[in-house]
């Protein structure tokens, strides 16, 4: 399973090491870490079971959305990222959840300031025929649930 | 919007009338209500947004594993309502948050017992061709989210 | 930690096996599971820090309400287990989101049914000087993470 | 109860016209907004009785901490605001869950770059004899569940 999650995220342009870089940066100044330390921490993220299924849910309803498989009114919420939507931050917060409550404080720093690969996806997903709705809220919320996955295993 | 969640319920075999029921049975033995006041309560709730979206997602999460248009191994997960799935909870729950944390135990209760239209509709869901695996746990939402606006305006 | 977490529940009248007895009647139709099984899985659980945190906090202010510590309008509302405080269910809330969403439907039918030690605690709750509002929850969240963590570890 | 809530941030050094001025930066390049506006939001939500409770609760425990009235090892932990205490996001997240998921990315941002209010708090919570644990997150709560609210109200 955790493949067909590392997979599907390339196929949408995302790499760990791209979610890895964002924990690096988050945490570079808080504690001792490598990239190697956030692409394993990353990748534990990755292996559990409510994140890799908010993750091929949340990517599904985006192509779905690029194909017009959708039923209006959902169709054009997603395809324009409402910004009341909101079912695209519930599946990141059940990230994030996973870690406990420490997550949520970068979960939201990383969304509003649109940290690399977050951006990048944000931005694509403005152009026609790409939809990255659910995409760019879970990568901040694998991010974020990354970063308390370190926490937590520092004391 | 309203209209479009009343309609897509009595699509998927479920009235305002039946969820109204449910909450009339949880209440009875604590407040003074009547089915006219549960329906209110029903009617008000479904008013939400947040509510609203995920009610739309959940029945077209449901309607694409019907007709096999989501990619494996989520159309499995769906299809055959995978007890550690997950986001179709996480998705009811999205519901309940929006009248506070008193509603979680309703949800609980009536998501076990399977009470009234949410058993017929998890023994429905277990035909061939129907997929109800969101339907029942966001009817379950519903209906605690309306015993807990009934709790709060009776104060 | 953990032996301050079972000292505390001890002190007030709950022992692991108690918590253990609630999983095990909630799981013994589903999986093949022993009496050491559900000890064991309550144990692992009681070992996560926001469990723990979520316990002390909530039986903290449970003491400080039996010793009129607390200020007026929070001290009458934890006495009396007032039914929309909601900051109880709150901590229970936390405990079971670290195992994900499926735990919700056993929390909240314990919660309602008062199986066990739940019932016990919740009619000492309502003996003059004693105030167990959080501890019942906190004991249902506990048992319901249980439940999600042998249901995560089955597969 | 809201004069109630309304005392017991000013006790704490904190009043709505400082939370309506986060509110008011936080939108102010998104929508029209003047700062009555902003004020009149942040009172609605101190309208709502689990906003109330988590604030009440959480600036109750910040008061027992400081007169030293909590048990260890929970005491230690709200003094240091260590950060993997997590009750007092857990507390903040209850507040903002009332209007849905859209208040997550400004919690989470306010609380990282501790704007205008929540940087005083955060920083009398590090002298002698202050504790502003649970305060500070609180206060990110309130602004970030108004910012919701307007959101909300918008459309």
């Amino acid at each position: 399973m955790k493949k067909i999650v590392v997979d599907l995220l390339k196929e949408r342009g995302v790499t760990v090491h791209d979610i890895a870089l964002l924990v690096y940066e988050l945490q570079k100044n808080y504690v001792n870490l490598s990239m190697d330390d956030a692409i394993e921490n990353v990748e534990k993220v990755l292996l559990k079971r409510e994140v890799q299924n908010a993750l091929i849910t949340g990517i599904q309803l985006d192509k779905l959305a690029e194909k017009d498989l959708l039923d209006e009114p959902l169709l054009s919420m997603i395809k324009n990222d409402e910004s009341l939507y909101g079912i695209d931050e519930i599946l990141a917060l059940s990230i994030i959840n996973i870690y406990g409550s420490i997550g949520f404080t970068n979960y939201g720093y990383l969304d509003k300031i649109k940290l690399g690969i977050i951006g990048e996806v944000d931005k694509l997903g403005k152009a026609k025929g790409v939809v990255n709705t659910f995409l760019d809220d879970i990568i901040c919320g694998i991010a974020a649930a990354a970063c308390a996955r370190i926490a937590h295993s520092n004391e």
